[in-house]
């Protein structure tokens, strides 16, 4: 693989308001070397996604050195200098343990962001009462990313119940009928709670990012 | 068509302990026709499921002065004598307005097979308050048929609290990736809630069935 | 039917921050009367979505006299008071002439209430030039709606130039394997273009609530 | 992993009348074991589902050895006190040698429950005289449960000849056009056996709790 | 249209054993009229299959006189010489009325070349006994036809069952996760009985053909 | 697993004329070897099909010692005594080298009932000409077994050439939009060519036991 | 509607070397006598698609008189000046007659564009002769559109003896597994005759746009 | 495996215009040996795709030290000769760094053939300027070959830029709703930009060839 195959896009916090992020799941190990020795030559942070355990370990280790890894989101922070956090603009409410994945990537786009979030986990709605001990927490929040799997009743039930910006991110989570999480996708979809927008199965990063452009944009008509 | 076509189940209430329906949407106004001759000449009463009001004006005048027709469920009572009514024991409780056709295909099928019942509509999880106010009515009830469709978060909210047996209908509303109510029937059997059985889209006819053996066991057991 | 299947929610715009909506699809224009009646009555304004022709011109002629219709979209404001509307914070930005009834249904819930916007049609990204031409106009919107059927490569090309929030509203524009929207929606949720979330195919209305629910979360902010 | 990421419901067993249970399929081997912990500090029995032996053995020595393993079902009892057993009240009733997995989940499930049970295996239609022979011994339960995948026909003639509640668990044995139990599943959906409710794919643990909602349904009648 | 886009195939008895059959089902009347005249021309008669009663009343005065018309199976003999019929070697046996169509389409095809059949109608196996009453009969036939909508367990149990050739048609009965018979035909297709072939969704003109393809080769063999 | 939960059908030759089979694909080792225990000690014959090299080793060494194993079709005779075979009354052809797996399967069932074949191999419609060779020598056989993945072109090409009965047996060849097989199969069904019926995907086993149906039903007429 | 909902792309035949064409599926009658008003002002020519009979009927009548229109494709001319046609560069084959609708609109899409073609109609894979005696004649053309539904063996059958460039264009001719043209799509997309290419269902103007394209490209090579 | 199972079709280069290729993807190491097997007994090179790294190096040695090998697309030339090769009349344009397998299996099969390209990789619409940056680059080629994942939306944006030839290849690149591929395929058939023809999924070896076909069409005229 030449270095034409692969054209990084520094620019992205300026053009977008949030940084590059690599999407590691078909890439080959080679391939993803080769993007961090761009990075290393240009003196820029990376959001790395869906790494695999096996894959890091295959990376030169002058490149793991420089890695800060999550092993349940799979994601890694390349070169990431730490900056101060926002206050929790964002909760981040998952619906059973099986969530955890993309929830934490959730978290750790936010993190690497520089965004402040509150983790409510385990709040599914065939425990009813589990979610409304937390409901007044949640609804403090100006961002709600709801991430659940199987039937995702977790997002309907929020989205009469909170005023914020709610974004759902259905989750792989579940067997049979759950169909790799288009069950819960499809669910989210044809919800009757009003104004709750939906992200790819999984994709924790894409409600991140979009939560992000939400703080943006308060933050542009408050500056 | 020859009345060899036709072969009807007049022994299915000694049988199963619920009484012969039938299924009239795609049949003949002839073939219905038909069918309701030898229930007549049987002397037999009959359920009809899914017949349109056009199909009703269709049927000679003789047959139609002995139907008792609703036309929301398109449910038809042929040579129904009214017999008395247990105590409510079932609860139909239905997420929206759009939900009714299948809720009371349910009830009318209970009424038909004299089991009371009470009817809970409107109560769907995006305005969880409305569910709340009534919950503990619903309880009382020995088994609850939960009718919904779009994502049907309904019967897996109910799940965690009804403690009695839970029967879900997920329906045929809503538009787009609702389809058709495959989302919602998947919604039902992926939900995490343990113990919800589910019936065939907009099966409240079936629904009203699965209640019917339920109450026969507990008379079985009883008498 | 009796008005107990009918439970209107009129509390919605305290708790979510905007006004109940009435899906008219699957309803039949009995249903729908009863509600307006029960709006009349609490002397409340209602928006009707997916309204047909049809079912307008079988209402009562006292509550015809109050909609005001717009048959593109399907919409009707019942007891509307024009209210004082904001500029024009939302650009609803549609592919092509074929996506005008679920733009429209996005401008027309934006009206409703109370919210300023642009619609810039037939900008489809087959011809890339007609989409340039308006970029910096759109860009200067704090949210984006973008709508489009077929492939839906709008949203995705929107999401590498727009900083601000985005929403796509995949439609059912097309034949063939552009399966009613089906194709549209999937492509939006596959898109790489970071931080697009997506609602229900012909959507107008949902999205909107969303962007709604942002522009709420700016002024709660700045209050 | 903190533990804030795990809620047990230990009062499940009193607010719907049977014990929580841990779905193992897409929990790591760390998760499961801090859900063990927590029952370990709470004194509290659990039943594991989808337990596979890689991740049975991956479980912490003190952990195993409060563990009752069975290979066939992934079931795994957690310090189960056995209880005093019912009479049979439920028929597990399984079409072939390969649908033995979800049998026997629901088989280990009643157990678990203190409910006794009947196994009845290799009685599909395909070979209907070994269904025959054994037919009035499961008309005798209260509650039959039937296994099926390919066509999924053993819960039609059951439904016709079985008064009792019926419960049907599609399986996932097959191949090609068996689709890995969708197939199976939407013939027991669109059976025209009367009131056959059905659970998700290979779901022999919600079968068994469904007929414990039954049962419990039926104790609380006679007591 | 010219005669340029016909070209029937005359000579398909001599080559495969059966006659030339046009389906109707997406031909406007004109286009049928046209290959109406072409076999007038050639002195030959024609099979039409999924001909609607509004596009027979359409054709010219002259061919409608040489039609005989079947309504429930929508086929038609044009030009039809009544020949000697064989013994009935084939069954056609349907599961119930709402398959009348498919099946009386297989007796039809079948009479139209010559070959005598018996129909075994409404013995589904959600009522095991009515089938059970006539199977002495059905395993005398040399070819059976088995004919069943939904969930389509009738040709499992009919393959365990009759040693002769069986052949499945699925039907489009049935509603909901029916699937507009795409069930029933999986169902046929994973079933476990050994040695059952099958055809498309309502293809009873198909399964006509196969069993006249059987016939032939008995009939080649024995001469 | 106890042996209750086995029942082999060792009738079934007298029943219908060709012996059992035991489909190994989602059976354990320990299964597979206690259903062979069952046939040696009633000294029956076996077919297995669907036998990994991996299951096969796994099992003990008297049962290894007694199986004839093929690996492309994963198919074993146990307990096999070799007996006259007929004339070779089926072909089976097979598109491309993809489609041997399957081929072969129906070859060895056929051999297994001691049916002579003729196997003609990688005669697929893009090279027409490969096919054209061999048609008049395909032609001679009583039965044609056509077996083609992708778009499964064969069995469509073979329908309007061949008079004898003609059997397709689709496979999950290719990659892709041929979906595992479910694009061949859906192509054999929709094919116009008159009277082929189809068999599950890859299902070889199937294809044969049709044929010996069909052979059974001429030896039935001629002796 | 405003005008501002519809851009012309007057500029398309400069552009791409074909001319703008309007897909009338989904637009309004009104919205499409709004096009051919711009069209009219701009004295430019169009080709209108899929129009019904209806729709047309419902133009003004000064535009009507300046349509070209052919019912069986749904294409309109709208001022519409002959010009020269080439030679005829394209053959378009189409299987059966259920197939005209598409192959026509290739047809008229070549024409509108002044390109000659030969129509080959009625040549489908299950009568192979008929292909046979015209594929010299077939082979002699730059392209070749081959229009197809059921299975569409058709292009893969011409894909191994035609060397030019073969486009199919897969119809939703056919029933049940047909599935509205799915399957010959697929199937044409999983052929293994290498090179051809695909476009959406029942889409002759793309074929046709796609075939202007390849003679674009030889002239611009010769010039 | 006989080699009668293998007929290589050597004369397709005089037939079609370009050379036999072996898909790798279902065969066995054995099925590849005994096909390079005949080619060196024929002195005929072969170009191998969907070759793996294992099944590689399984292969004899004598072969191996023939072939030339590319890891990322899996091709590998045997007793491949080079020759002149044609200026660069093909762009091949890929979107991201995850469709590099198919767009080499591209490049790889025309280098294969003779004919000189151009690679453009990472130039996906999400960042719009770096396709722009080089658009002029690629509308000089004769053939473009556009390869994307996820939601494909460069073909659609080539297709209103380029007037050259245009064949979209829809690669597996992405998760979840991006469906294997499924998603970017059916966006490039829905799409608006016209005359852009589709490949099946990961199909860089058709695309190829199909290119193949339009240059072979211009020599032809040209000479």
């Amino acid at each position: 693989m030449s270095n034409d195959e692969i054209k990084l896009d520094f620019e992205r916090t300026d053009r977008l308001g949030f940084g590059e992020a690599i999407l590691c799941e078909q890439k080959s190990t080679r391939q993803i070397s080769a993007i961090l020795d761009q990075a290393e030559t240009a003196s820029h942070s990376l959001l790395l996604t869906r790494l695999s355990t096996q894959k890091l370990s295959g990376l030169p280790a002058n490149h793991r050195a420089r890695i800060d890894f999550d092993e349940t989101s799979g994601t890694a922070f390349f070169r990431y200098l730490p900056h101060a956090t926002t206050a929790a603009d964002v909760a981040v409410v998952a619906a059973g343990t099986s969530d955890a994945p993309a929830a934490r990537e959730a978290l750790r786009t936010l993190e690497f962001n520089g965004v402040g979030s509150t983790a409510i986990f385990d709040v599914g709605v065939a425990g009813l009462w589990r979610l409304m001990d937390r409901i007044d927490e949640i609804k403090r929040h100006t961002v709600v990313i709801a991430v659940a799997g199987m039937d995702a009743a977790l997002p309907s039930v929020l989205g009469g119940l909170v005023p914020g910006v709610l974004i759902a991110v259905p989750t792989s989570a579940g067997y049979g009928m759950a169909r790799d999480g288009e069950t819960a996708l499809a669910a989210c979809l044809a919800s009757c709670a009003p104004g709750v927008t939906v992200c790819n199965i999984d994709n924790g990063y894409g409600a991140a990012c979009a939560a992000l452009r939400v703080l943006n944009a308060i933050q542009k008509t408050t500056s």
